[in-house]
């Protein structure tokens, strides 16, 4: 009988499960007929060519490669709505192209994603998790005091790169902590009082530290490569809460094992949940899994505008949050 | 000969060597016949008598014990230079009795301790240290998503107990958080903002989160204990960047095993560097090794301010930072 009701609810496909909907699968279930495609034992090809036919919806995050293969095995798609605010697994123009809507998750997680970025910068400078660790072992008791952290304030220089949403919530944070902030992006915000550099040479030349906080995109694939991770030096701090990619990994992972630079703190890897193993023995890195948006009350916000949006999406109403370029992830300038 | 030079220098007692005095010892070597108390190998009793019956000045941190007995063997005793904030090891009835002057850090690391205290809470809410070892294990390949954090803004009640000049730090940061803060101290500051409750029930009443950034004395030795806890409840945080004896320990590590209270983040510990060893096992705490106050930064403006001090005290100069009560860690009223 449930069955029988769910076939008369509108499809809704989800291809990888996440905690952003297994946390409200119930709420859903009862309004979609939802398609769980990765629970299948049918190839993926397979089974979207034999039941998604007809689905108008679907809804994913950035483990969903929503390409141009995937998009022509779904012939009826009208919307891609992302649990996500980076688009960067979405191919935006096959989407226009073919009339698909899409619909993200904006600003809901700058807040979260911002304490985040603060978070790390703070552990590197001040050593937390490492120190944590010393204590843990006992090494407290028989090797004495752990070494010295750096200060925050005092008038450390924090390179912003990406001064959307997200990176204005990182700039308020950091100024209560007496840095000094400047940034990069796309163009200069003058309402703004940081000072503003055009490229990532002249950001990461003026600053101690940089908090990546800009979407991914061709233009920033790799931006923070051995340049710029040689200019920032061996006291230079890297904080990346955007998209692993954005880093040059490899790279990233020999300047910290050489201790070529300071320290970094990664939310985000090229390769997630791969995370070089080389870092895992290191104390001047924190590594945190790609979780700066999950929070308890950002997964209830998160479920809140998913909801609104199909509601809206399957009544012929205007999307709540459809997707426009650059807006939590701030684009920043060509390098 | 160089020997015979520093015996013509001013003689300074050190008892307990601190990595605040070793930092800059040659700097202190140039001006004063330092009397190492602790390298020696007589008991200190008999060491003092010996040699420290003309030693006009001292210098010491927490380790230190300056009581009764310890100002019995030193009848000369002009000065205690403390590098830290707080003066809980120093009699100081006893030396206002005697004319021994005090002289402490006062304000000179609000920042570091502040930064520490907001960084110790970001860290328990958001579980940065935990999912920083949950990476290093492999676990994130293994296991998928690390558990939810509590998010840090959106109306999160803050109390900090005592608001001195650390614990306005605290209160500025947070508020870059979105936190709501309100407080305990010994009486109302009318100029500032923030919610006062009188005494430290009714603060942990109203906040979902304890920062302990006031003195230890007599009236706040365990003034967080078991009713405290209790009524903090299972998703309560407490932070300490105090001291550790506000707390009572042993009913702190019982509630935090039986998660009866959500969470801790300390930096001081009652029997230092003795860290109750049932912490270990837990995520839901951060254990950081008293160094609130260790960075490059405050380690220069600590010996700053204490050759200031010490050669002010020899040219019979006023002190630069002479001990008032309830300065930098600022007195609460008696719970």
């Amino acid at each position: 009988m449930a069955q029988f009701q769910s076939q008369d609810l509108p499809q809704l496909l989800i291809i990888h499960p996440s905690a952003f909907f297994t946390h409200f699968q119930s709420e859903l279930s009862i309004k979609f007929h939802i398609l769980h495609a990765g629970e299948s034992p049918l190839p993926l090809d397979q089974y979207l060519t034999t039941y998604a036919g007809s689905v108008q919806a679907m809804l994913c995050y950035h483990a969903t490669q929503v390409n141009e293969d995937l998009l022509r095995l779904l012939p009826a798609l009208k919307l891609v709505l992302t649990c996500t605010s980076g688009v960067n697994h979405i191919d935006v123009v096959e989407c226009r192209r073919r009339g698909i809507a899409i619909a993200t998750a904006r600003s809901l997680y700058s807040e979260d994603v911002a304490d985040i970025g603060v978070g790390l910068f703070l552990d590197v400078q001040r050593k937390i998790s490492a120190a944590d660790r010393y204590v843990r072992q006992g090494l407290w008791t028989s090797k004495g005091n752990y070494p010295l952290g750096s200060k925050l304030g005092g008038g450390k220089r924090v390179g912003i790169v990406g001064l959307g949403s997200t990176g204005l919530e990182v700039a308020k944070r950091l100024e209560a902590f007496g840095c000094r902030v400047s940034y990069n992006s796309k163009s200069k915000k003058p309402s703004l009082p940081y000072p503003f550099y055009s490229n990532v040479h002249e950001l990461e030349a003026n600053n101690d530290a940089l908090i990546i906080c800009c979407a991914l995109t061709d233009q920033t694939h790799h931006m923070i490569n051995k340049e710029v991770l040689s200019a920032l030096g061996r006291e230079g701090v890297i904080v990346n809460v955007g998209r692993g990619a954005i880093v040059d990994e490899k790279e990233l992972v020999r300047f910290l094992v050489r201790a070529e630079i300071g320290g970094a703190g990664l939310d985000v890897f090229e390769n997630e949940p791969h995370v070089p193993e080389e870092l895992f023995a290191l104390d001047n890195v924190v590594l945190s899994p790609h979780k700066a948006v999950h929070t308890t009350e950002s997964f209830q916000s998160s479920n809140e505008f998913m909801l609104a949006n199909l509601e809206a999406f399957f009544s012929n109403k205007p999307l709540l949050t459809p997707h426009t370029e650059g807006e939590e992830f701030e684009l920043v300038s060509q390098v």
